[in-house]
């Protein structure tokens, strides 16, 4: 038989009481997480979103109808209990518990709330998943899962108050648009009123925070909902939220760029106590060659090398023939590792770089007895030496060699290898972040599928001034004002300063291969918005759910979101998606293709 | 011919400058507002969010050159000024702009963006509503509407690090669920991964915050969009925003009406510098028989008076046909304005109460030459006696008399008479804010339709305890806990305390004639959570949209959104809903009815 609270209050939370509190009268409320009956004693722990407190039912001090009562408890039972917090005896304490040298001594209990058996323990997150999400509301319990959302909602009022004393404005848009036929795919929502007619949710914000910059809004952020249905890859979720800003009245990266690192410094010293250092500036194509990735994990070093030049005439015909079909070879060096790799393990690291489209990769190490190597015998001995200097290769390092015609093919599966050898032999310290920006991203790339250039990031993305006169001669070299923040190789955010005269506009639809007609049906009425005066203007977006994964040190993303959906994109606790009534679609004057 | 920015800084904002910056050297951006050439002279306007500054373009200071550009600049011209601030020549002084004593003189000028003719006067909201939706980013220029955003953004502002305060932890909630078939009309999102399915879009983030209760979250809150697909009123719109919370371990209503009136509190201090006085309790009963409304305007008195004993057997047969058939008598008295009621307006109140469904309006007043009344030649002489003293009526006062069968019909209809009456005769200050909290609603109203009792918040909403008795033998007279909060007669929000004990809640599933297959088919895995743990909680939800009318004094709820959609949902500016291509509703497996 359950019990009302009849309006008792709760003095303390469970997880704050400590030495200081002894002798206190307390009153807890929360989940019974572990009980053991000893005869004339009960102990249990108490458990709410603060932590754990040990209670105790001592018939020394209580009624033994007390002792009856809390004999009935079961795990998960919701209670209240009134007693006096005391000092643990000797035997009983646990250093590793803030909570762990006191017990609160119980002489009221209240059980607000029975408890079936749950179908895994609370706290165990080695459960499967499935029936973890299934149940949420008890996985939620869970004080990793809490902390996540705890750090979440924290990162989220930082945020705000950063941007708020930066003179930005919160202001809402909608969720129910109109669908646009570039990029991802949307969400439609079918309209009732006008019947055949739909409204899509947003894939970002971005048509209307560049309107509200026409606007005269100054500037804008707003931590929004964001939607594509696409198939997801892991750690993609369905609904996701960004971090969305834009400023007006600044033409330069640095103007976005200097309040964005100073909200990401803000947040790190804040809520983790840790200052990062400024972040450094890395230009796209230095990032491609250094390390193979426009996110490089700069946590450590490994950097890619091209050895072009050193192979060149090598008499190696891997190298040779790629290098007369003007491909590119590089190499990376792992120090003092050449031990731990075995013939299998080499052959395993080939087969991971053939997934990256490489047709193979060379390897040659220095060890106790010697070379070892897939090539060097193929070699003059002098292009080896200039290599093995080069690359300044000692004993008990191996490198790994890639050549290609495409020169970003084997920087993409070079950059792959660093990650792959850096996580394998632990080369950084899990603790360490490591941030930066990759800067003078191309504008446009071009799309063999189109026959045409597109736009890189988005075709209101401004060019850099210095390369304008590059878009009618070698648009491929023309950089644009874009950005991204990276923090150990993950992608962050990133945004890009827009368009804002006509003219440049123009020309851009002109080199994207757009006329009159296909720039109005593309981008109707936003283009328009530009004719009656258009501020200078740019912004950026963070991706909400990777910054709190990276800050709280979570691999899985559905840890950082209180009611995730599967990569099925299903909500495996309400069954979302669900058949609907027939009336319903009738409404909506739609029908169900599979539903005669 | 436009230039650009490059790189060159704001170094203020227009509306801040004053006398206190005189000989400053200051670079102004922004729209150009109004402009006046008077040849060796160009006098200009400059606006931005933060206001409007004078800029004068002098041949005594600057080159020919330089006024040769300036007599280019068209209204909405975005551009970029250089110049030191001086003050104004007294008869260019204007008290009434807070930069009105002085005026920048500028020394450079950039041209950043040209500017068609605009649709409509920037600022001009008497321009044709549809009008400025369809450029709502013109629009967005007007002050008033740019203040409203702010306002906005403030209120959110105050309204989180509030909550922060009180423990309470910010929790997105998914806005892509499962459709329920109780409440309003959902909005669909059809699943392309499963065919024939469909999410629904969050009529209000209800189950989830309850669900984070159970799972331990503790206090919860969200400024969350919700949907509704509804047939729009006026000063609705298909999707609003609420401020959503939820808090756990306690079971008295005050607990939360606490923390929210708290809220309220502290945003009309800090943000309007207002200082609210506590907020009242009335009951619905009470609030229904006094001013005939649950969210009463209490800015003004002239309160509903049952004056059903004072007509018995009048000899009136209106009033006594009615009591003999057990219904009531409501009286309200207009203080001295008998003589502002011409017949013609009496007549065209008996119609404006007529649309409240009661058959008619009595009246009864007092001016010089004596009684005027529709109603007094068939009455008792001692009863109109006894009438005239118990309202207290003086000479130039004029009483309204209302009789139905059902009470509340009479109550409602005399509860919109007064309002009707207060705005006609300004019977309160503009200025005013009266808050209050109604409580003691009914926890079921009965359904004829359904020809059973329906729970009028909804079925988890906690009885009061002192009630529980009624639930078997009369549940019309149980009170539950849940509370709404008012200010001038606006409902801000409302909210309850949730049933937490099983037996309880199985109890009031039998008083709305649910059997466990109904519960199951209804709320599923809803109700299945409360099998594991649950603790006493209860929450309750503002609305954006109108707090921020409320506080900002504003009408027309288009006017506190940023893009908002009109009375037949859609968007003006974006088009939305539209058509979309054949190939997405393919992906989702839809078909519109419409299209064969």
């Amino acid at each position: 038989m359950t019990e009302f609270l009849a309006g008792l209050k709760r003095t303390n939370m469970c997880g704050e009481l400590s030495q200081a509190d002894n002798g206190k009268q307390v009153t807890l409320m929360g989940w019974i997480h572990r009980r053991r009956d000893l005869g004339g004693l009960i102990f249990a722990q108490l458990r709410d979103l603060s932590g754990i407190c040990q209670i105790v039912f001592d018939t020394d001090v209580c009624d033994k109808s007390l002792l009856d009562k809390a004999s009935q408890l079961k795990l998960e039972y919701v209670v209240a209990i009134t007693g006096q917090v005391r000092m643990r005896t000797q035997e009983n304490i646990n250093p590793n518990m803030s909570t762990g040298y006191i017990e609160v001594c119980a002489e009221q209990l209240l059980i607000l709330s029975e408890a079936n058996t749950t179908p895994f323990s609370i706290g165990d997150d080695s459960a499967n998943e499935s029936l973890r999400l299934t149940y949420r509301y008890l996985d939620l319990r869970r004080s990793a899962l809490q902390n996540n959302l705890l750090l979440r909602s924290r990162i989220c009022h930082e945020v705000r108050n950063y941007l708020a004393e930066q003179g930005f404005c919160e202001i809402e848009t909608p969720m129910m648009g109109r669908s646009t036929p570039e990029g991802a795919r949307d969400y439609l929502v079918p309209s009732r009123v006008h019947t055949g007619d739909y409204y899509a949710l947003p894939q970002s914000p971005q048509l209307y925070k560049q309107l509200l910059m026409i606007g005269g809004m100054d500037r804008y952020y707003q931590i929004a909902r964001c939607f594509r249905d696409e198939d997801l890859r892991a750690n993609r979720q369905p609904e996701f939220t960004q971090i969305d800003m834009e400023m007006s009245f600044v033409d330069k990266e640095e103007e976005v760029m200097g309040i964005a690192e100073g909200l990401v410094k803000r947040l790190f010293a804040n809520i983790l106590n840790i200052q990062l250092p400024d972040f450094p500036r890395l230009a796209y194509a230095d990032a491609m060659r250094l390390y193979g990735s426009d996110k490089p994990d700069t946590r450590y070093d490994m950097q890619l090398c091209n050895i072009s030049s050193v192979v060149t005439d090598s008499g190696c015909a891997m190298f040779d023939n790629c290098l007369s079909a003007g491909g590119k070879v590089y190499a990376i060096v792992l120090r003092q590792n050449e031990s731990n790799l075995s013939r299998k393990d080499l052959d395993k690291l080939v087969d991971f770089v053939k997934t990256y489209k490489v047709k193979g990769l060379a390897w040659l190490g220095l060890n106790q007895t010697g070379l070892r190597s897939s090539f060097a015998k193929a070699m003059r001995e002098k292009s080896l030496d200039n290599l093995i200097a080069h690359l300044q290769l000692q004993q008990g390092d191996i490198s790994f060699i890639c050549a290609d015609n495409n020169e970003e093919t084997v920087q993409i599966a070079m950059g792959a290898l660093r990650c792959h050898l850096a996580d394998k032999f632990n080369l950084y310290d899990k603790n360490d972040y490591k941030g930066l920006w990759v800067v003078d991203f191309p504008l446009l790339e071009y799309s063999e599928e189109e026959g045409r250039y597109v736009a890189k990031h988005h075709p209101f993305t401004s060019p850099k001034e210095e390369d304008l006169h590059l878009l009618d001669t070698n648009p491929a070299l023309v950089r644009a004002k874009a950005y991204d923040i990276v923090i150990n190789g993950d992608e962050m955010g990133g945004g890009s300063m827009r368009i804002y005269n006509n003219d440049l506009q123009r020309k851009m639809f002109n080199v994207l291969g757009f006329d009159e007609q296909a720039i109005k049906d593309k981008f109707g009425f936003f283009v328009n918005a530009f004719n009656y005066g258009t501020p200078p203007h740019g912004g950026l977006a963070f991706g909400l759910d990777r910054m709190t994964m990276v800050m709280g040190r979570v691999d899985n993303i559905r840890e950082v979101i209180a009611f995730p959906k599967t990569q099925q994109a299903t909500c495996l606790m309400s069954g979302a998606p669900a058949r609907v009534e027939k009336k319903q679609l009738d409404e909506l004057g739609i029908r169900s293709i599979d539903q005669k």
